[in-house]
């Protein structure tokens, strides 16, 4: 491979439309030569934003051009497993949005497919998008915890919160598996354990969801060594987006994502006080744009020497398993018992947060 | 009743002590006048601290003494419902701390016997310690919250932390009863709701706590209208005193409790970095010094108007309530129901926060 | 004297009432027993809102009745040199509120009829209102600093800010007089040193400002160490009222009145974007509540003692020392030095912060 | 040109090292082909860390090199004049560290060379490395305040402090012309005028400075408008590197700089009391990292599009004149004005911060 990596985007959403100009502006050692999606026009009209990219409709098309050298998906969840599996047939490094797959049947197979090309290439092929673990502020804390100053950690106490959801066809189940799931990643990464057990709470919800959505919801997470997590997830609160994470150790705590830009005093108020403060980002892209950045500039650079750092295939696997036994648990209010399960014997995994080998 | 109300103090420990000196130092329209403690000591101890104000180990005899118009409890729960009973006997008002008695049925007694007094004197005596009502902090959020202009309230999120307990004699169910209490009525002041069922659960327990002593522990409250409110309460910390909280409402979310005092940078590290920050106070007097001087003057100042003003005997029952039952979950790790008992007729109650009538 | 103080108030504006509900309402061991105002309708109002206070017209009547145990001056400092006097001739406590005087001359006086009066009674009668050293965060700070962790102070920083002033009859000088004399005080307390020289230096002003008034003003103070003090005071800056001092010494800095109170994240903006943040509070009373009510019970306190120990007519005289070099500094821009003089020999002195002897 | 930037970076101290790792880890668009410094075995070692990039110990030879497309400077001030007219003379666009020149004098000499060349290429070819102005803060503030909604500005309030510089050969001077120097454009960015007047003072200094060094300053800036400007720096706090700004307009304020990483707590006190805070970073590199990010990438990306974009060679020329006045300042204690001239007709000009055409 040579010192640029040649990549190709499936999916022109929100999200691929941002990695696109993430490639072709910001990330050393890339180059973006094509994007592809079944909506051909949007294609095209992202393509045009660069100099010698090309659009297509056929996302296997892409996967297989031979200018391709690796690729991005930013598809729907649903059509992931196809075409990761494209990539690893290709043998071309894939960076692929959470969710890995919609159901952990699913992405088991996935990897186990990883595992054949990795004992062929000696590598993994697949990252997943979790980006928060390259989030400066999560880096940090993960480094702090490990570094076993604080002692061994006892809790996380998770919030989640986007100022709104497209209303049409929003269903509860769509806030564990999309949103809770980043919780999910960064409870196993913070502990560096797995996710042994779920318990989805339902609040009597805000009015500004849609009628027989469950918003906000409250999760624990109960942690293989024994931790436990609380989460909020609030998808319709009215003020922006705001992610934060207390960890709680034995001789200390630690919070990350408090607001943290400009401070301000303004706004002259009748009786003659004041207001002091500062500004809720609106969305994701905005709190976690040095998370994205960095996430896509490390898969470049590992897949330039031949390697592979980011989350794994048996993170997206495992986050998938939690995620839909919270499902289940959303259902019926009862805390759900999430069994892994070793890719090769299909015995019950729960010991790290590695791929069994 | 003239214009001085002359006070005595039952129980010279910690708050007791802290109490004398509140009465003798701060509080306008108060006067202390005898302190008594089975330890005869320590009270005479802390009765030559101050001018005229005499000593004895009869609590009893304290209040019913002619010179006492009114009785502050920092006696042990254990002995509280015998002596509220004589200051209801006396007709004196009392300002009993926390835990209003030890189990529920008790407490229900005291709610019979103190609404006995009020049919008789148009005014309840009992005022129950609940301090942190008098918090300003806590008085604004709830402000805040009733006001209205955040739409209605969702979950609470509360921290309670010590940096360390005792640990002779120490019991997991000690955090439930002394601690988590305040959360509860918390609870209860904030949403203005009964708190109708709890959950309380074991995370694997820090080294710091004494062996087999669950700390910290999580506690899930469902409130009446279907709020949810999560609770960490950690004795052993090592760390010093915090207590926040966060109410999440339709339209926006609150936190309080923040460290907010001076923000020192100092300590050069090794690597030229250094450390910004401040103190975390050592313990709930420091913290909530400016709540039990309102608290008291609040008291004072309505014992003498004849009025009746703080949290009531019915809030210290139905806390009582809750953390019994909390007390059985914390055994099981189930959630369990609370009921609350209408006084007159015996019959289930959660519709609000006030006694049935 | 007994174990109740019964005061005066003299002058029923905003301060004077504020005083007297502090008397009557939440200060231990005072009483109070009259008000007098030239405006004896308002005077009669104020007296109203109390049981059992008269009111009057004549200050000097106040001050000299046999039930006036002690008098609090609210009134202008233009008839604080008469007042004072009335009290010292009576052997009475005052509390006399800032600026002692309207200037240097007459402010020396005071302190020499003080010395004269402490030569036969052995303490100071005079208490001058610089209510911030008993402010918890100014309190605190000086502590640090002289505690001398940090090292020697090299500089402090101060903002003083209000969000308007009345327009009528405003003129520049009253922002040094009035305003700028608590960072000169300040100043003193926090580097224990008195300030030798001042520059104010005048900004383009404000359009909130009245037409020809100098608003915000930037003062230069130099201490008689060589320390510096830089000072932004805005009196027209239509935010609410801020207060903040950092302090920079030899090992770290430290900065107070930073905004602290609850953290609210709400108002969703079209965007989708939130704000975070909290209220600045409208005005002085609310900043310093806790501060006069210190204040005040100290002054209570001290004087059943029959003590003197707050700042003293030394600090008022030197303040106004100050503030005077400083109107004088305003008209010409230059920087003008401060010649305290030995109120004995009426000889230079500059030493320290305490009155020579 | 084509899609690649090929690099050479001149001087390899810690700002050459950076700037190289940067171009070739981190810079979309950008090729890093040879370094030069007079040290050559510094940088054949810098060399050798990157893959392609030769060394050599000449920087006129590297600026004339034909595989060379652009350069950058970071070598000392004292020979910027010589190598900014040989890039010139060769075309190429060059970011030079700042200061411009050590001499107004010689920066007004550049200002007139780059005038010759953007006559014969309609653009010029000279960035000076005032970084700030790519900081995501200082960016915004600039918004803010331009956008109008605060109205006018009115005051700066800077802090500037270091941990500690080396202590041999340094000089009063160099605070002024090293770190000074970049307040000196944040003014004029924030305000978009000129400095009309400097004044620097001299407090008693701290004890870990060199006998005979002026560390803290403080020093005053005038702007064209009025507006005054606050500095403190100090360059042996002891706590890291700590860069605030604080801007006061006629209807609010605006903070940039504070602390904002994750907030601990942590460190049981001896008393029970801990601490909560976060850590202040130990230079320029960590806390500006992202700013010379983007500031590199834009220089790359508008010398591609053969355009020019960032601090020029006037506001070069502007700070130096503006930090000489200060070195004469310092020396008198006495406010210096600052003389702009039109590089045309030599005439005085202070009208904007645009270079007069």
């Amino acid at each position: 491979m040579t010192d640029v990596l040649r990549i190709g985007v499936v999916g022109v959403g929100i999200m691929g439309a941002d990695h696109a100009e993430r490639l072709a502006r910001r990330t050393a050692g890339a180059r973006l030569v094509a994007v592809a999606d079944p909506d051909e026009v949007r294609a095209k009209e992202l393509a045009g934003r660069f100099d010698g990219v090309r659009s297509g409709g056929d996302a296997l098309e892409l996967i297989a051009a031979e200018d391709v050298d690796a690729v991005i998906l930013a598809s729907p969840g649903s059509v992931h497993e196809e075409q990761v599996l494209a990539c690893l047939a290709a043998g071309k490094p894939v960076l692929c949005e959470k969710p890995l797959t919609m159901d952990s049947e699913s992405s088991l197979r996935l990897v186990q497919a990883d595992r054949e090309v990795r004992g062929r290439l000696g590598r993994s092929l697949v990252q997943v998008g979790f980006m928060r673990r390259f989030d400066p502020e999560y880096s940090q804390l993960r480094s702090v915890l490990a570094g076993g100053t604080l002692g061994r950690t006892l809790l996380l106490h998770n919030v989640h919160r986007n100022a709104s959801v497209p209303h049409a066809d929003f269903r509860s189940e769509m806030i564990v598996r999309d949103s809770l799931v980043h919780e999910i990643d960064v409870a196993r990464f913070l502990f560096g354990e797995e996710v042994v057990a779920i318990q989805v709470m339902s609040p009597a919800p805000t009015t500004h969801a849609s009628p027989g959505v469950v918003d906000p919801q409250v999760a624990i997470f109960t942690m293989a060594g024994g931790g436990l997590v609380t989460n909020e997830v609030f998808v319709n609160s009215q003020v922006g987006y705001e992610v934060r994470c207390e960890a709680v150790a034995e001789r200390g705590s630690v919070v990350i994502g408090r607001p943290s830009a400009g401070l301000y005093s303004a706004t002259l108020a009748a009786d003659g006080s004041g207001q002091w403060g500062g500004t809720v980002p609106a969305d994701y892209r905005t709190r976690f744009a040095t998370a994205y950045d960095l996430e896509v500039q490390s898969w470049v650079d590992s897949a330039l020497r031949g390697e592979s750092v980011g989350p794994s295939v048996w993170d997206g696997y495992a986050a998938t398993a939690v995620s839909s036994a919270g499902m289940t648990s959303l259902a019926t209010g009862e805390r759900v018992t999430v069994d892994l399960v070793d890719p090769l014997t299909l015995s019950p995994n729960a010991s790290s947060t590695k791929e069994p080998s």
